[in-house]
């Protein structure tokens, strides 16, 4: 837990350099623009401290597996995204000095990233051993207007002395990842080309044989006006410099502008990859940087338009939702779908970028409600072409007729994780993949997406749950054996309560998913079932799991049991637990904790929050009230859940107790473990908990409902949702709800209970409902 | 499965050369003498497939551990026994041919291991490129007489040619273990020390600081007759080498005779490790090689004397049950309570020569019956040794109060093993240890023991039950959560009913063994008592337990439940499995496995085999029928209990059976791993097959039991006992039982229920009982 950003509506500041916040702060500072990204390393040499990492999107290595103990099945690697071509290497060096701001005395150090414009500035003094000092200010972005560039304007002053001034400007390929299993590089050179101004480093993965070639333009200006300079040329295999050398005079305001192009193989051909890059280079050279960053800024500016949340009266709350949702943006664009949302984005190594069941579960729901539907169809396509893989996947573990199992981690399709718990029993991830294609048709209404795309996955997906239950004659029912459910601290349990009923419900919602496909595209359904070759048997299978399931259920206490056998754990509430045991999984051994009650995240409590209809107030409040106090939250995926379920519940203090814990995760680093990178996808969670929790939104029968309250420290907050084609902002203070409707069209919403109309293109102020 | 080992009643032969089963082989013919030994590598050069394998028991390194994921509580280290220096090494040069078997034809090709005596001979014929031919013959052995020692003569004949010939004697310490975690080698150089005929090469491990110094003599003969020579040295910091040159003539015999000392400094202070191997060297050099052999055979002989099994009418069981003994007494002496049994021996790498719960479960009633007290006596001391590190493990996982667990992988009595579902959860190991302490005293009445040494163990143990269980307030009954059994294809189960039954048993039994302490010893309690400031309320405590515990059972079938849950599994038999499907840890995935019925070793049946007077004949009847049709047998300590157990229920074809899955596991190489070494600790179950199986013989109330039946196979079979003091002969054909009892006083046994008294040094005939 730290507490040194500054809290501001539209910025993340940080002010005065602390070495030991660096590498946080290279987290929280991180750019990225969907396509590309890094953390906030400093552009000069920087000798303490620090975690460098640029980022490609799609642009994977198949790192080789080392496990202590192997069991048959495991992936034989981990494919992870790569430490890429480091591109924003300015080295400054004033006569034999070098600056580096471990080493110079630094004041005025103040770094901002402007998440209305996206933008990254960064400013200081420096005073060097000689006493020499001298100003920077630098300027950075990823550019969302076009994801290929990026740009930076550094500017430089000296304060107090003129001197010969060497600037090298860099492309560093010469990278590796902290994780490599095996302390390999993963990349190999393919080509370089330099010349005084422009510089192309293109370079390759090894054994996937991705190209990613990297462009620079470097620009000098004193006193703003364009300098001609000779630059001394370095070209190596995979490091490319520019070296300037100029003359500076005191107070003079020395300016180089880098504007850099990314391109990967991914989404051109190779053979061209490097004159693309030349284009891309010399348009953006032809607008100029202040042009690049106008039209960022105007990128940003219709983003938010989309989503922005505004809260008044709390700086903090409003600063960090706007971090969370300009992460999120930073992260995935949703204009391909080959890419997905690794659990830390471009800001981290750790989780390799790999995809998660994060995404279904949390950052749907986001992307559905403030970007173009394309961008959460995309999320679903992405799975959709991994289906092949995930029917190899199911094979590999011995399934068979086409029975899919979509990995718990992947890149391309293929699981990456190895530990046996996890990767072959938390098998609950394939129900939220079906979940995501619900969510997005019940949002939508989009539902030519089931026949184009949804179904196919729900069949195999199905077939996998029937292969994967099997009958109990000491029960006379359905039942699971082996899981592990979203709630880590209990692995391999028989009869998840979550994983079961998720199952269930997958097989009724394909069923029901392929009589309405059967009905409305009777050609599309009959080519789909010949080339599964699938027989209505399989059907009346299903059914007969769905009538008889078992599901674990304690009569005495009414609840829903996490697993078999949970009550026969020793039953201590997290109240009771001594501060100095936690967090449990930094205090107790892994038996410990696995014969606990103790839950890392919730559990019954996220099925309930998946179907919440099909509970009455009691049983959502009764197994709330039994599963909540056994909660350590020790997932940052956990609290929003909580949030939304006690929204529901009309518990508005935990409701908004437990946004808190999720809010700031990052900008106040509460868990210590920000400097590996942001918590990019429970970043969606904190945002479901404003508007499925604060705000009680939910899609029921094609129509948008709010249940609203306002939390009591805030004074207002507002936040936009697109619902099918129309940009809606929902305003809540203490006294009304107001909508503005930004579309052509009236819509009708229901506002606690009662039926509204909001006319289109106009406010409509809602006071006849109870807030506070 | 392989057939390649020529039956003979004393001897293991291969005849004839196979590099593919070289490796093989090489654990085959193994040597060992409990203090240090080593694989079957040949003497001269071998460019061949090839595992080289040198150990100095005890001296072990802590290779940094390497796993996927951390889990907190998860050891550092892996102590692994070490590759040690390579003392065989004698490479023979005729000019410039170097003699290779994998480059040379090789005909005449011979390998044997006299079992009898105690050495291994190899001879062949060679004939180089060049056409010249040469045969070999060496012989050599790890001496029992003097476990400091080991020996080798080196004989060659040239068969067609005369030329000059190089032999080099060589100490290679530059050796490392093929599984090293991170590719290090484990030895720094210390000293070098050499002559024309001695070698001394000092090493020291790293991080763990053992020395061991090897030192050698060389010898040469032409035609029996020693000769003067002049070897060039190579003195290197972990190499040394002597060459000699010789002019040999055709048909002419050439010796070399290697004589090596190997001292730890586990046994001689580092400051006269030198000096002392020169001593020994000394002795050893006066002694001479005939001598050596000589005092070898005869120690041999003496170990047969009391240990031997003789079987007629089958010679490859023959072969086999005295090759299992004889392994096991190259691995284990019983001379140093600091030593273990790890479940290869000095025959390969794999498990790193450590400790497991197999030398309690299977070797101690082995070394009972067939050794000295004092052998079994010092395998229980080495525990009890490692008592302190058991409860500081304890102490890592959260346990309090003195509780201990012991490792289930160790050499120091740390624990080294990271598999969380074993390393946390298998503690069924504990009760093994508490077992071997009751089985200890039942067989030797050495009840001494129990003050000097066992109750402390067991108070310590079961202090660690009392905490490992809980109240179950849903069941009314105490549990024990989150546990692995014997049988590993189950992972964190609940109330598994082998290790709930047992950790009741430690209770009760520490609960007796207390009360004894206290009439027998008072002030030896009180002493233990203060020491661990044990109070009795812990007493009231665990009788509670004792009392109040739950087992799984079903009433259906009348069988108790290997855990909750059992019986929700898809029934299936191993007989309807595919073959193609087997083994299943080769071709199921591991929650495949883990889902199923199938159990890997015996688990419920275990627990039956060890407290079998608990159970009437119809339980254990039902119980095994229900098990073992159930059990897949995929670790080789399963099929003995099975055996024995089936004898037991008087099911002898089935007790037959049951037998053969092990009795000749390694020699016919069953699972295609004996390259990686013998399975050591399971020879001590087939040992276990025949005399707890087929002659049924149990200790009860102080007295031998025999309910033996003859395999109808075999035309008879007898083994030796060691029972308190006395060498029993017992002698089984169709129609009569012998008793051959060589101790000074009469002895009383029952046999088939019926007590007979043994006179003293005569042999008795049982004739009044039904064998076949």
């Amino acid at each position: 837990m730290k507490d040194y950003i500054i809290k501001d509506e539209w910025n993340v500041i940080e002010e005065g350099f602390d070495p030991q916040l660096n590498k946080i702060s290279e987290s929280i500072f991180s750019l990225g623009n969907g396509r590309m990204g890094q953390r906030a390393n400093f552009e000069e040499s920087y000798s303490g401290p620090t975690l460098s990492g640029n980022y490609v999107a799609g642009v994977y290595y198949p790192d080789k597996t080392r496990v202590g103990w192997w069991k048959n099945g495991y992936p034989e690697y981990f494919a992870k995204v790569l430490n890429a071509t480091n591109w924003i290497g300015i080295k400054v060096q004033i006569e034999d000095e070098e600056l580096d701001l471990a080493k110079a005395e630094v004041s005025d150090f103040k770094r901002v990233l402007n998440m209305r414009e996206g933008y990254l500035q960064r400013s200081f003094t420096a005073t060097l051993s000689s006493g020499k000092r001298l100003k920077v200010n630098a300027l950075r972005f990823c550019s969302i207007a076009n994801d290929e560039l990026g740009a930076i304007q550094y500017q430089l002053e000296p304060v107090n002395f003129s001197a010969d001034i060497k600037l090298t400007a860099f492309l560093d390929g010469d990278v590796k990842n902290e994780d490599s299993n095996y302390d390999e590089k993963f990349w190999d050179p393919v080509d370089t080309d330099i010349n005084n101004e422009e510089a192309y480093l293109t370079l390759r993965t090894k054994k996937t044989n991705f190209e990613v070639c990297t462009g620079s333009f470097i620009k000098l200006l004193v006193n703003q006006q364009p300098q001609q300079f000779k630059a001394s040329l370095t070209q190596q295999d995979k490091f490319l410099a520019q070296e300037i050398t100029l003359n500076a005079k005191e107070k003079q305001c020395i300016t180089l502008v880098k504007i850099v192009a990314n391109l990967s193989s991914q989404n051109h051909p190779k053979s061209e990859l490097l004159q693309t890059a030349k284009a891309v280079i010399a348009q953006a050279k032809a607008k100029g940087f202040e042009a690049l960053l106008d039209a960022q800024k105007q990128a940003w500016a219709k983003k938010w338009e989309q989503s922005d949340i505004i809260i008044k009266g709390d700086v903090a709350a409003q600063q960090a939702i706007r971090f969370n949702i300009f992460q999120l943006f930073q992260t995935y664009t949703g204009k391909d779908d080959r890419l997905n949302i690794g659990p830390k984005g471009f800001t981290g190594e750790k989780y390799g970028g790999s995809t998660y069941w994060d995404t279904e579960a949390y950052c749907v729901p986001f992307y559905l409600a403030t970007a173009p539907q394309q961008v959460s169809k995309n999320l679903l396509i992405y799975r959709y072409k991994q289906l092949g893989k995930a029917i190899e996947n199911a094979e590999k573990l011995g399934f068979t007729n086409g029975a899919a199992l979509f990995p718990m981690v992947t890149i391309n399709g293929e699981e990456c994780h190895n530990e046996w718990e996890i990767t072959f029993e938390e098998i609950h991830r394939n129900g939220a993949i079906a979940y995501a294609i619900y969510n997005y048709v019940r949002y939508t209404g989009d539902d030519s997406y089931l026949a184009d795309y949804g179904l196919e996955v729900l069949l195999a997906i199905s077939r996998f749950w029937k292969q994967r239950v099997n009958w109990s004659a000491d029960k006379n029912k359905f039942v699971m054996l082996g899981v592990t459910g979203p709630n880590e601290y209990e692995n391999n349990v028989n009869n998840n309560w979550y994983t079961n009923y998720l199952a269930v419900w997958c097989l009724k919602y394909t069923l029901s998913v392929a009589q309405e496909v059967q009905q409305k595209r009777p050609e599309k359904y009959a080519q789909l079932l010949a080339k599964l070759s699938f027989s209505d048997a399989e059907f009346a299978d299903w059914k007969n799991i769905v009538e008889n399931m078992y599901f674990p259920f304690d009569y005495e206490k009414g609840v829903f049991l996490q697993q078999d056998g949970y009550l026969d754990k020793e039953q201590i509430l997290v109240k009771d637990l001594a501060a100095s045991e936690r967090p449990l999984n930094q205090k107790w051994s892994w038996d410990r904790i696995l014969r606990s009650c103790f839950i890392k995240q919730a559990d019954v409590l996220q099925g309930i929050y998946f179907f919440e209809d099909d509970f009455d107030h009691q049983t959502i409040k009764r197994n709330f009230d039994f599963y909540e106090p056994r909660t350590v939250h020790e997932s940052s995926l956990s609290p929003c859940v909580h949030s939304i379920l006690a929204a529901k519940l009309n518990d508005e203090a935990r409701a908004y107790e437990f946004y808190l814990r999720t809010a700031r995760l990052d900008l106040d680093d509460y868990n210590n473990d920000t400097e590996d990178g942001l918590h990019i996808t429970s970043m969606a969670g904190t945002w479901m908990s404003v508007v499925e929790g604060f705000a009680g939104m939910r899609v029921r029968d094609n129509q948008l409902i709010f249940n609203p309250f306002l939390p009591s420290k805030w004074e207002s907050f507002s936040f936009k949702i697109n619902f099918r084609g129309a940009t809606l902002t929902i305003s809540i203070n203490a006294k009304q709800i107001r909508i503005y409707n930004a579309s052509a069209q009236k819509l009708s919403v229901i506002i606690h209970g009662q039926p509204q109309e909001i006319a289109a293109l106009t406010e409509t102020e809602i006071s006849n409902v109870t807030l506070v």
